[in-house]
């Protein structure tokens, strides 16, 4: 049997804001049944994550390539990977079969070949939906988890500013944060998400009379400025994202040095992907906080392959609140 | 009996590059016999200690003020405190008597009267020279060996980048570094910094072909900037001192975070007394280094209350090599 796939794909290096006309949607004939001997697997993608991130890997230049395989640079014309959810089709690895439910690295399209050494996992939705595997119980979720309570160090009272605060990672935090028995504030890109949150949000110096002591950076730049000026001693900065700084090349945050020493700050650049000792951890307790409505996941979904671009480009516009999902199928 | 006792201060806050002639020396006269029933205890000073810091102090505002004593305003007129060695002369506190060697926080000048609370301890010289005292065997030691083991906490083989790596605490670093087994590139302000020290430095690139694991910061700005560039995944910045910025307040450190983040580097400002747990390790690690010839302690002694201006003002100028100390007097 053979379909098509559409993908999505960039028709330039992106360089700046992204805008719908830097990507393109192709189509290539794809046979869903493999070739005898053949160990790939063949997906058809059900829900792929948007996040900020990867713009990174869209620009002409990724000065951190080697650092990480997030910030591998993708070249026009080839696929663009995200995490997603997704149904085996076809498989040559006896660890998967078909109709068997997967997260994993995909890519932003209807389909994905996975080849061996792929990053790949069946699940079990314990009756959560399909989409959390993304957000709250993914990536998402163990990114805001192991921000806060690895590289944050939060101790009960203690007062946290987060600043994307309406954002996939930010809008979680928050909650973990005050379910924690933290002072909480968080900082969003525009009124309706400040009154959707009922979070305060004019300065920091108005809702932080007593000084901050962590602060969960998804923005940089004067942000994180403002932040350190206002952070208490041993104050922490878990740094997730600067967002603010991924289109802008000449944005860039200058924290005065001397707050930083004299108040012996702590700040640290993070990725989840090293803190999986706390997988466990991080899904039974928010599997339980999700069961007990303590904690309210907020998803923003679009529907179809050709929503992609818009749902990307729109990260960078405050145009969504939570996590942003394409669901490229009901099934 | 009474004394003249001439001490430095400031004509007014010192904004910019310290000159000369923002200090000038006032004399008192000083009873060295305590009133009865004072808790007082005068010590002539011996050694003072000159310290880049302490120009934070000097200014007319300093915006870490709250966080730590280090960084509490001098206001013109008054004395300059700083780390020193003296002798007791008259003692209102029965742990003091009279003769005692003591090192603590005393007063550029030629006596302090360290009243009740003040920062005193008596201490053996152990056959080391009593300027060790505030240099290797003092506060400028213990950032040095705190900040590196602690902050820094090196493995052997690491690469470590030291900057102003002729100063009181770069040139420690630089040897604890090098005795613990690590790779070390230091950088200086002057070629003849640099050939003194037989250290390497055009450029970061063209020393660490293998990345910088560990960056011991004491000048921030572009230097900051350029290390972070540099560095390897999961990094550590121990921010020491941010020289290059304490004269200059549009000076400022603006490092890539994608750089921080995709190579989860750590960064932290720090103090040498939140580390007096490492005390004794310090003392006795040095020592026996000193004892053995392994660790060479560079000092640049001038003589005289009256040498304390251009002394201070030759940190800044990139006038002295190692630690800068007064000789007050001979005894």
């Amino acid at each position: 049997m053979e379909v098509t796939n559409r993908f999505i794909t960039i028709k330039n290096p992106v360089d700046g804001a992204p805008r719908e006309s830097d990507f393109e949607t192709k189509a290539e004939a794809l046979s869903l049944k493999l070739e005898p001997g053949s160990s790939d697997i063949i997906v058809k993608n059900l829900y792929v994550s948007i996040d900020p991130y990867q713009i990174n890997r869209l620009k002409s230049h990724s000065s951190s390539q080697s650092a990480s395989s997030f910030a591998v640079r993708i070249i026009p014309g080839d696929t663009i990977d995200a995490s997603g959810v997704a149904r085996v089709v076809a498989s040559g690895n006896p660890e998967f079969e078909k109709g068997d439910l997967i997260v994993g690295l995909l890519a932003w399209g209807d389909y994905t070949v996975v080849k061996p050494g792929g990053m790949l996992r069946k699940f079990d939705p314990m009756g959560f939906p399909l989409s959390y595997q993304v957000g709250i119980l993914g990536f998402s979720g163990l990114t805001a988890y192991a921000g806060f309570f690895e590289i944050g160090k939060p101790k009960k009272g203690e007062k946290v500013f987060v600043s994307a605060a309406s954002g996939s990672v930010g809008h979680l935090v928050g909650q973990y944060a005050k379910l924690f028995g933290c002072y909480v504030v968080g900082s969003a890109g525009s009124k309706e998400k400040v009154i959707f949150f009922a979070l305060p949000f004019e300065s920091t110096d108005m809702y932080f009379p007593d000084g901050i002591d962590i602060y969960f950076d998804n923005v940089g730049a004067e942000m994180q400025e403002a932040a350190i000026a206002n952070m208490n001693t041993y104050g922490r900065v878990a740094v997730c994202g600067v967002i603010s700084e991924y289109t802008d090349g000449k944005k860039r945050a200058a924290p005065e040095m001397l707050d930083v020493i004299y108040k012996r700050i702590k700040f640290q650049g993070f990725l989840a992907a090293d803190h999986l000792n706390l997988y466990q951890d991080f899904i039974s307790t928010t599997c339980n906080h999700l069961r007990s409505g303590a904690i309210y996941p907020l998803e923003d979904i679009s529907d179809g392959v050709e929503s992609i671009p818009s749902a990307f480009t729109g990260l960078f516009q405050g145009g969504n609140i939570g996590k942003k999902v394409v669901r490229i199928t009901e099934e």
